[in-house]
């Protein structure tokens, strides 16, 4: 096993000032220890989109209709959305998830190769008086993400994104992020795709209706069962397997950060793989960085989701491994070392 | 002439939430206006790296030797550096400038293409006790900056770069600074390439030395005159010669700040054509960019320089433009706009 001394010491013989990359000289540490080597690789990039509606919907939440998640899906698919452009632009491959979308017309996309096809449900259960995803519909994301990674793993890949795309879904990472951390439940509720005020006291509203409701929800598959999404469902079971197949991780914006707080429940390891790509505009993402003890890479006051903050981040991850593997030492550079 | 709200409307009518982009739209508003155009683009960037060296590095003010500035340029050459890493990876044309590094041995790099051979002397004078810079060096500097400009702009080039090596540059640029933004001294002096704290306060007594002689220098040339290194001199007038011909100018550090400072108070509208790619390591950096009320790309604890951290800048600039041509609108992709 490659120690943490090995890397330090191969980074501190690059011809610069000790330390002076930074977050770079952090993150090749941590994609060496996952690699277990001193020539890193994250050549290989996918981002994953997980897609899925959301119950809770009918009430005032979201300031875009429902029918969005329908929408961009289709967005995804012709390749005109905001994670189109950035995956293209830097070479990751771009894989869209049907875990739940509501009404979508498969025969337009079903045969897309960027398409996966895992829709367990039209949208989850309205969690005001139930849970949003029952006991069946939850071992079905399990399995299907678990599935997806298998799947995906059958070409060469160093490195999974994880974004997603759900009207409704800042509620469901609200209340999770709330219940898992201990987080009182208005500091966890933001203003999502654009609420004016008026418009995040009802959102706040309904969604203390819904924890109440659902107050003895405390194990993390209860809580994902409480108040999720399928597509947030089936990251975790996604992101969990990826840690068990020794890939990267990165997580993107605030759902997939909520996603990952249930697979970090499950399985707290996973942090040792996972890079976590921005901090969200968000308001609540900064508090639940900090409380993991984790740096993210970018701080663009994002709020899109759909993966963009990793696709974004990507090239500073490649960077961290260029260095380090490109990089002459001061001997074979003929450079003064520190006096 | 392009106004702000006609890009402003072209970026909302893009398939994502208003303002969800944060700092990108940011970005490609202010490319869209240098550039008078709603379809902007950076494709083709340069990063220039001025070297030379400092008259003041026979006291105590770095860890490393003179040499280093000398050996770095070979290595620059002879691609191991970070900075030919970055450009590498990132598809950014890199020239390395000799400015005034001592004791270079031109017949081994004088006929490679990244070489631009401008040597104004072989390094400064130590202004202990007389400017760093004199008249005539300072006119041939910003002669040849002009120059170095008009020649690279015979090739299409959207964005440059400016980074700098020198060793006992972050001297000159602490001084440089706290003379334009008159704040003390004590406040402007960091650790540079990784000095340790007596080291420090010894850095910064004789830098008080080297302030109170030059007392009376309060234009920015004088000052230019009396702390700056032939490479940060050239920088001033190349970046002055960037504007004026209506391109992109991306600050580095520190030192690439501080010579953008002396710019600036030749011209302030430099401001408007400049873009800063991130905050620095080096403790005063910070608090100069909250001056200039300008917010940067990264900030990643970098304190390398060379231009490393406009390399790693450089793949946001272009997302920017990205999404501003590529991205569908609600229109073409028939997505539900706010509610």
């Amino acid at each position: 096993m490659i120690s943490t001394d090995q890397i330090t010491q191969k980074i501190n013989n690059k011809t610069k000032p000790l330390g002076s990359l930074g977050t770079l000289e952090d993150l090749a540490v941590k994609i060496c220890r996952i690699q277990n080597t001193l020539s890193p690789s994250v050549n290989n990039a996918k981002i994953l989109v997980f897609a899925g509606d959301h119950g809770l919907c009918n009430s005032p939440i979201s300031c875009y209709p429902q029918e969005v998640t329908q929408q961009m899906v289709y967005n995804f698919i012709n390749g005109g959305a905001a994670i189109n452009v950035f995956c293209n632009l830097n070479n990751i491959d771009l894989k869209i998830i049907d875990a739940g979308v509501k009404n979508l017309d498969y025969e337009k996309i079903n045969t897309h190769p960027n398409f996966i096809s895992k829709n367990v449900e039209q949208g989850t259960k309205c969690n005001l008086s139930q849970d949003a995803i029952s006991e069946e519909q939850l071992n079905k994301c399990f399995d299907y993400g678990k599935e997806i990674i298998h799947e995906q793993l059958k070409q060469e890949v160093d490195i999974i994104g994880f974004g997603e795309m759900g009207i409704g879904n800042t509620s469901a990472s609200a209340l999770i992020t709330s219940r898992i951390l201990g987080i009182r439940l208005e500091d966890c509720v933001g203003k999502g795709t654009g609420l004016n005020d008026k418009e995040l006291l009802q959102k706040i509203e309904v969604l203390q209706q819904v924890n109440k409701f659902h107050k003895n929800a405390n194990e993390p598959l209860e809580i994902l069962k409480a108040f999720g999404g399928f597509e947030m469902a089936m990251m975790v079971s996604a992101m969990l397997e990826t840690y068990n197949k020794h890939k990267i991780i990165l997580v993107d914006g605030f759902i997939s950060t909520a996603s990952f707080l249930v697979a970090y429940k499950i399985n707290p390891k996973i942090l040792e793989n996972t890079i976590f790509s921005h901090c969200s505009d968000e308001k609540v993402h900064r508090r639940v960085l900090e409380t993991l003890k984790v740096t993210p890479i970018l701080d663009l006051k994002l709020r899109l989701g759909e993966g963009t903050g990793a696709a974004l981040a990507y090239p500073l991850i490649k960077a961290s491994c260029e260095f380090l593997n490109k990089m002459s030492s001061f001997e074979d550079a003929s450079v003064s070392n520190r006096q």
